[in-house]
């Protein structure tokens, strides 16, 4: 056995237990990681000094140089997420359904972690706090695979939560760090010990996950969303959406990648649209200048396309949307009703920006990603996404041969829960 | 392109005006369905006939006949389903969760339909009906693929019932069905427009599905089900159940396969319990004579097993369960407890019938299947298996902007539903 699919037995084992720890442990874990973190923070920002460093010489990006870097500012930004997890309701042993099957034989419905979860994320070694404490509430046991640019300080942020965690009451074999891309693919095929994979990264990295395991997989891919501008619209509410979807903040999944404006506006509204985009240093790409519509710009540019109808629009986005975060700006109540139903994505919004479509500003708390998955989870993913349910059934001796001669009935009494 | 994905294009097309169907169109095109297949009757036992003659030939087993066969009986059963699908609740539309993240900005989680779901199923035209009826109400579009014994039933079924439908308002291409494995092989391949694929069968067979599509998988498969008795039992309540859960009827996914009992009952309720078995006919297999633990007999056929502890039942079961239903016997509420929250399965009884786990015992009305999966659905899949979700924000203009600079501050206030 290799030790991989070792440690992902040990994972399988630890998670049985990490399912009835009780929300005092859990909570109690989570304060001991907190303060381990802080009490090892200068090994964490040693070894991130290490990683920079490393980053510098390849040449990484600004802005993927900033989110490499974990101080005392990011370390201040975890150690309150954890502070507010553990003021979260735990996700577990939640019941959603009771019937009265008959007056001694109980059905409930209950949410249960879902076992050993495996999560491949970028280089934001803040991401791997946010997940392994996400885990440890959800009672999931988890392996953990980050950027190879982090891999310094991801292994001493690992060591830190596992030992507090297991310090705390949390089982051995809780939480493992995978350190190579050998690892990923070779935990692709641990469909008897994973159940669950998260990747976050592009479209093509989830699509080449889900086509290399049999273990289900739950995409956070790229956004590529859109705003139509109806007809019927408040020229000045479509200005301020438009442009705040689009600009607000360009490098992220639920940015505006493309503007639908009906033609009916194009001699009033167009224009004002393309000299508030210029003056926000958009580069604007026509539909004769597109070649590619199901593309993610992350940056300021944009493409624009007349449409005749709410139909046409519909039908574009359903062809070139990734499925994240769609907008529709009118008047009408029908048409953004007809828009949120027959748009297939996760996100639908009326009259608002696309780049409100996440787990914050939806009031979640932290996220473990925002799935373009359409089963299980969908939209930001919380401690929810992290759980899934078993049937409970509580009898006296209860036999179906009874029910199946007649001699008893079924009463399927609902209760309130 | 060939015909079958371009059926897949049309069904994709089609699932989105499903989407948007209202209840009561819904509900008049089961209506039509229901006496499409009463006017049809003479064509569909016609064709019947034929498979039945066939199946005759092939020296097919009597218990499979029977399930093959569709007479006045079964189509009583599947009009009669269909009357009871046409009273529950829309599963379409239902709001989970409403929060104010701002006085003017209303964020909703609503339930939708999941696309085009796949389905396989067994040589059982009674199946066809009630899967391709819970689409409807479910307004999914539909690939099905049933039994080749069945075929010439169950192309008169789906053209009944699809032309009744359309007639009723369902759009064009709502029911597809396919009539050869190759179709099967070609299906798995559709991802861009497939959005569940659900196999009925053998565990072996979802297992072949799964490792063979990048689609998600929701797999009915087998049920290896296990009784544990404690030590601290009622040794009358002991043997009621597990004879019932190994006898009441043999060949279905939730009779019992395995029990294990404490050995500290070897002397008492040990002998008892062999002695009912072989009353009941059973052959059992003690553990000197059980080659694989994980095996489904489907027969009057147990495995019997003694152990020492709750921890080890526990273990066993979550070695060589298939995850379907595990039960334990009982007086002593805390075991029963560690019991059904360690043990890794979709359902768990504390004193009562393994067979009791079925979504018409549950109060579920028809099912699609029982999902041996972990994630979406888990367990007797009703209505509420054929739906997902997706987040609705409905705004005045709002922008992130005032929120990231601090001019705003979101309320999020829970609101209830």
């Amino acid at each position: 056995m290799s030790d991989l699919t070792n440690n992902a037995v040990i994972a399988r084992d630890s998670s049985r237990l990490m399912a009835v720890l009780d929300t005092e442990t859990k909570n109690k874990a989570l304060l001991a990681i907190s303060e381990a973190l802080i009490a090892n923070k200068d090994s964490i920002f040693a070894a991130n000094e290490i990683d920079l460093v490393e980053a510098e010489k390849d040449g990484l990006d600004m802005p993927l140089f900033k989110r490499l870097k974990f101080d005392d500012h990011k370390l201040s930004d975890v150690t309150s997420g954890i502070k507010s997890l553990i003021g979260l309701e735990d996700p577990v042993g939640r019941i959603a359904l009771h019937t009265k099957l008959d007056d001694d034989l109980d059905l409930y419905r209950v949410t249960c972690p879902i076992g050993v979860i495996g999560i491949i994320f970028e280089s934001r070694p803040d991401a791997l706090v946010q997940i392994a404490t996400l885990c440890v509430k959800s009672g999931n046991a988890v392996f953990l695979k980050g950027g190879r640019e982090a891999l310094n300080t991801n292994k001493v942020l690992s060591e830190v939560i596992y030992s507090a965690g297991v310090g705390a009451g949390l089982p051995e074999g809780w939480l493992h760090l995978l350190e190579s891309r050998e690892d990923v693919t070779a935990m692709l095929s641990l469909n008897d010990y994973i159940d669950l994979i998260i990747p976050r990264g592009s479209n093509s990295f989830v699509q080449y996950i889900m086509k290399n395991t049999s273990i289900p997989v739950m995409g956070h891919a790229d956004g590529v969303c859109h705003v139509y501008i109806d007809d019927d619209c408040d020229e000045e509410l479509a200005l301020k959406v438009a442009i705040d979807s689009k600009t607000q903040y360009v490098s992220v999944c639920n940015a505006t990648e493309t503007i639908l404006i009906n033609r009916a506006r194009k001699n009033t509204l167009f224009p004002k649209l393309v000299e508030e985009l210029k003056n926000k240093n958009v580069e604007i790409f026509f539909e004769e200048d597109v070649e590619e519509w199901h593309h993610e710009y992350l940056d300021y540019k944009v493409s624009i396309k007349f449409v005749d109808s709410l139909d046409e629009a519909i039908s574009h986005i359903n062809k070139y949307s990734s499925g994240h975060t769609d907008c529709i700006i009118t008047r009408d109540g029908a048409k953004a009703e007809k828009f949120m139903n027959s748009v297939d994505s996760g996100n639908v919004m009326h009259n608002c920006s696309t780049r409100f479509s996440d787990g914050f500003r939806y009031g979640f708390g932290a996220e473990v990603g925002i799935s373009t998955s359409k089963l299980h989870a969908r939209g930001p993913v919380g401690l929810e996404g992290l759980v899934t349910y078993k049937y409970k059934v509580y009898g006296h001796g209860n036999i179906v041969d009874d029910y199946a001669t007649g001699r008893k009935t079924f009463k399927h009494i609902k209760c309130n829960i």
